[in-house]
């Protein structure tokens, strides 16, 4: 039998938290949100070519892990991810996520990646892309409405990708407003703290929610929206777990990542089934159209794909070369000869 | 906001390639099998517990990437694996795997660990397993056709199970025989390197058949097997792939791990949707008849199948205690305050 030599494919480089928020602060935060927008944008572009498995999801009386695979044809990604509205209580992230690349000619994976950090800069860099479609001309101040984790992410990738110049922040818990508006002090955009929504609200263009409440609650009323802005809901993204009122929904025109789930996760959840909605693949690859009046109330209804885990993982395969940001593990066996696992766990005991 | 310490739970045991194969000898791969087997027959007798989700496969012309997730209610597990048949070409092993292991109670992972030869492990363990409930009394001698990556591991599960004495192995490569023999020599077996599959099965109680062509194959003719045998049938896994003649599994009492999965991926492909079939769990628990009698030929159409996965990483899980055999990876973010992940990174960068 020919002995070839053991291949470097055996090791898949792993990317930890520490080392990912390293890389954030080598690349720069407003530079790599940038750079995943822009790796989220061409996958939407080629949005056909992918393979688009529906999660799948393990449910529990405490919430749910899934797996959200996707695959361009020649890189398969996944993200595993749990959502447990409890756990906040014992001092535990509500979602954790980790993720993978693989090559699809050979199985072999090509990184392994933690996604908290990663889900949350990519959540923010998808919402600021569909805002630099949709939002109106000239947008450059932003209500945030929820201050919990996601919110500072948020309001820097508007920041970045958008032109945002003010962020007025509301959230129903004094302290996590207070938190947010520290973390945003000295990061380049004017910060407003707010007593109510409805503060948060004025003058303000880009309407950004993100509640954390896993049931039907209305954080926009009817009456609180006005014409010719735009509303990024980020919190209403599963069965049962909605933040704006019917009413909203039906004065805007609404746009989704992907209308098979966004119909079940949601905002439109509280519509009828066959009410238009646009993919937003379809406007950035201009076949369909975004905002068309400077009066009219576009709405991304958030809800995350698994491409965009895919596109923020690509990000991270291809700016880890040349850094220390990561380490090689050996979640691979290769023996030299690939019929010879036994006589390779042999020698590993001589 | 509280300051809670950060949680041990951010750090997830790893045990990768190099200390996998190093807690085998730690703990000795025959008592190793053993564990394994009785971890997979108590997770086969408590089987309706189980949320039994088909695997999710991503094809492509040059193979499959698949995830095999399952739950018992209060651990969640999940296998990565991929079947490309033309890696072998490229020094490259057909088969990689990892799993992972997390608590449904919160969603954090709790182990992340190398499948590659964990799975080796667990296949030889749930043939033995099965065998010893299947073959006939004081059988002693097995027949090994197909002498791959599997071989070694099913002969030294099968001593360490059910008393195997005598193992004589066949494969079309004589370089793979030749391997295999040498592998074996000073483990306690008698060791018979033959020059047919007809050779091998002379005096044989036990069939184990183990090849890896992805086309209809037949390895065993139905002129080939007499009365009173227990074939372990391994190399059938995926549709389009067997190795027996319908004739011998017409002869056969045929025992199943998932009736849904198997008809698809197994031998019973040959066969009609409602050919009987008996489920091992039913076997095990003692619902379902094994053998019945010394002329009977009983058939094991080995899949594989989610379960004996999670019961592997339950055993490695168990067992990794105490030892130094994983790495502790920083997967997970685990901010103080929950809602202060971007602090977090701030301070990382500072």
């Amino acid at each position: 039998m020919t002995t070839l030599p053991p291949s470097d494919k055996a090791l898949v480089p792993f990317v930890s938290v520490e080392n990912m928020m390293k890389l954030v602060h080598h690349i720069g935060i407003e530079k790599m949100l940038t750079g995943l927008a822009d790796y989220i944008e061409d996958d939407f572009k080629r949005w056909e070519l992918f393979d688009k498995t529906p999660r799948v999801a393990s449910h529990s009386a405490e919430g749910v892990i899934e797996l959200m695979p996707t695959s361009d044809g020649e890189v398969y990604g996944f993200k595993y991810v749990n959502g447990h509205p409890k756990n906040t209580k014992a001092g535990l992230q509500t979602v954790t996520a980790f993720g993978l690349l693989a090559d699809v000619s050979n199985g072999y994976p090509v990184l392994l990646s933690e996604m908290t950090v990663l889900t949350a800069l990519r959540t923010a860099a998808t919402s600021a892309l569909v805002a630099r479609y949709l939002a109106p001309k000239g947008a450059d101040t932003m209500a945030m409405i929820g201050a919990g984790a996601q919110s500072e992410f948020q309001s820097m990738a508007m920041k970045a990708i958008c032109g945002l110049k003010s962020v007025r922040l509301y959230d129903i818990d004094p302290a996590a407003t207070e938190k947010a508006a520290r973390n945003l002090q000295g990061m380049g955009l004017s910060v407003v703290a707010c007593e109510s929504a409805e503060e948060a609200m004025e003058g303000a263009q880009i309407i950004t929610t993100c509640t954390a409440d896993k049931q039907y609650a209305t954080i926009l009323t009817d009456n609180m929206v006005g014409s010719g802005v735009h509303i990024n809901a980020i919190g209403g993204d599963c069965p049962g777990k909605t933040e704006l009122a019917p009413g909203v929904l039906e004065r805007s025109s609404i746009f989704v990542e992907y209308p098979e789930q966004t119909r079940i996760e949601g905002e439109i959840q509280q519509l009828a089934a066959d009410h238009p909605v646009t993919e937003l693949w379809r406007v950035m690859n201009g076949e369909a159209q975004g905002r068309t009046s400077a009066q009219q109330i576009t709405l991304f209804d958030s809800v995350g794909f698994a491409i965009e885990d895919f596109s923020a993982l690509r990000y991270i395969r291809d700016h880890i070369g040349g850094t220390d940001y990561y380490l090689e593990l050996d979640l691979l066996a290769d023996p030299d000869d690939p019929r010879d696992l036994f006589g390779m766990l042999q020698r590993a005991g001589a």
